[in-house]
């Protein structure tokens, strides 16, 4: 990782093999966000006083854990499978990824959330797009708090994850990502909403017409994530080569 | 993959090794269908208004999820575990199995869900075959985006499991599969029922009496099968070579 | 595989190495009974007309996928993990392990069933051990009929998974062993109540005091298992060495 | 493993490396229970007599499992992935941890539980931090009993998962802790529980504010642990070298 001007950082992030890597965010981002707020619309015409059920909890918790898997599974050799803004934002502080790259993989995240709200509001009609929401008895600042602690979590597994010294637990790795994410949402549901994911509270949000309370799914997960991935490389697994990483989420592929 | 004439490729349809590819496939969406169909008369029988029940859509998702997996996973190295002709569908457009071959799997998968429909429904006794329905604020039109994106995500799940250069992943991406299936169960169940094969729509429906809606299970899922594939193929991996898929899928196993 | 005298056969059931596969099956089956027959007592504390609940169903069937995927992979490298007497009848059928051999699994495998059903009974003061049970509309021979379909998947997706040619996909095999249990737990669970383990259903069967509609937890599976190994060692993978499943079912370990 | 003075194995204990094992286990520990106990706080918010619904054994059983599964993948490389006082017995009984590092791993464990639970407790305003607890029908050293069972087979398969001959089977096995706590959680969950970790039954119950019980959560884990332990490592696979698993627990990393 020599010093590189921006501008031939900036070239970097528009090469072929970098645009695959927006497609794949993008593929992943979509599907992942869809399924979530697919489900979300799902619970809510099922019983619609879905907040108060606890099988609309499992139908949340397990749509996470098993779209979150598959959406970095098939992202995971191209673009390094953030499929999440505050993914992103960690790599980028920890020096993974540049600046322009992590720009270009926010704009893609966050196109793909509106898209896949998007289909989901034209097609299912009279349906309107549910979005997350904190209970009356917490404060912006305690749901703020709560996200940021899930988004260490899913962070710091993803980097474990990513970790290529992990041999042959590898493919574990990628399932744990969504299993975390989905033990996580059964946490705190009811109390914060469990997004852990700017990208998908953004898209939600959009199509709700309500950005009120938006802070609490940015501020949280993005430091939370933050920490998370400096911790990770500088004192858990102090050794690892930034390098390794880099080859993954530049897109190279195997 | 050097031009073959219609008959040679015909002739390469009808050896022993394919014939054992079409006996998989028979056997994998016979177990696929009768867990997708079993599940939904058991959810009817324990709650009768299935369609309003959150716990229901928990049991059709997990019974889609789990059977998928492992109905690709037992026929992944004899016939490539397609067990769903929008997979096959995807597989001819791309050139990776041939016409004849592809004809044959159909009918070996749609030959499969009459027979495990038959079972249910004369075991059974008492109970009607549950079909496919789609949310009467929805139109046709919507009901096919629906499950044609569906089925482009579960496609290209399937591609990038079926793509060697995954390395280590491999064994995940079959559990993936499977995942994904259960989440877009989950995303899109209430709405459009959330098919995703056109084997199983047509299974049941033979035995519920009525195709009505059935273009809406076929269309729309082969769209973005075809889709799916194309992109992967072209877009996102495009180096792959055609042939390591071939193999597979031509039923020469390991 | 040279021809051997009963004799000697037998021998080779009574070394050391055997009895730590008797061991390994009493351990794993004993622990997927307790599961599947406990969280069938919770179910009915939670509900006591569980049979008429779709939360109970999810219960049932999670139990099921998780506690026989770990029971299965505990044993596996031992004594093979079969964890039900239907698998080790096809075994027996297909050569791979001696009739003494089996014939001892079978011993462990229900003592276990009959232990873990005990230890629920002592423990849990004043709840009845559930059994399976038949449906109201459904014959005895039509029950049947599905607890042999049923055994059959989750024999040949045992066979699947212990065929050393699928390479890495091994681990994975082993996962879907329990997942397919749990899809046909939701397939057929109100109507036959979805055992495939002629051990589970007489071990609870002795402690709910009925031995009502046995057969048709033991005959059904023992025929669809048989089928099942034959058909995978004949049809579908007929170039199978018998030596090398010989190998892992004998418990050289590895 | 040449005898050592028990200051020289002190000495072992405050390396950089044990520290980073320590830190590993506190990551791992105050995640599982913080996602243990806060879909206990999750359920209880959703349906206030959550004891009697089985949806949220459902929430409970997932939860587990799936927070199992990652905490322990998490911490495997560094810690051994212990997330458990009793697991952490079982090695030191065993030999495969001095008792200076088993002391701290524990103080680790207690701590990071404590944390968790604080958290949770001041960020959700107005729920209190369920316990574990007994049901009436049930005594005291019955619920011990279950709970040492529970254990048992939690610990032996954390054995299984980390014996380095199990080759290609390594990475399903740390699922498979995972799984089998999930469905331990839904055999006994109504009746005592389902804890298997002392560090989370006693983070809960300090604030709970009520330590009635708590032998029980200690007391039959342990001997569970210590004996699952004694039997895997001496009776089902003896031959087990135990250096191999001290270069993982003692945290020399990959």
């Amino acid at each position: 990782m020599a010093p590189a001007s921006l501008t031939a950082r900036f070239e970097q992030s528009v090469t072929a093999n970098a645009f695959r890597s927006y497609l794949a965010e993008f593929i992943s981002t979509f599907f992942y966000v869809f399924a979530v707020v697919g489900s979300g619309m799902s619970s809510r015409k099922l019983m619609p006083d879905a907040a108060l059920s606890p099988a609309n909890l499992v139908i949340d918790a397990i749509a996470n854990a098993f779209a979150l898997s598959t959406a970095v599974y098939i992202a995971w050799d191209i673009s390094g499978g953030h499929v999440n803004p505050a993914v992103t934002f960690a790599k980028a502080v920890g020096g993974h990824i540049s600046v322009p790259t992590a720009l270009f993989y926010w704009v893609s995240q966050l196109i793909a959330s509106v898209m896949a709200c998007l289909v989901l509001r034209v097609t299912v009609v009279g349906m309107h797009v549910p979005t997350n929401a904190i209970a009356e008895e917490m404060t912006g600042f305690g749901a703020s708090i709560l996200e940021g602690v899930l988004t260490f979590v899913l962070v710091y597994t993803v980097y474990a994850a990513g970790d290529p010294r992990h041999g042959s637990l590898g493919p574990i790795g990628i399932l744990a990502i969504g299993l975390i994410a989905g033990a996580n949402v059964l946490a705190v549901g009811p109390f914060s909403g469990g997004s852990m994911n700017p990208a998908c509270a953004f898209g939600s949000a959009a199509f709700a017409g309500t950005f009120k309370n938006q802070a609490v799914y940015w501020v949280g997960p993005l430091i939370g994530a933050a920490v998370a991935g400096l911790i990770y490389d500088n004192v858990v697994f102090p050794s690892q080569a930034p390098d390794s990483i880099r080859r993954v989420a530049e897109g190279v592929g195997v």
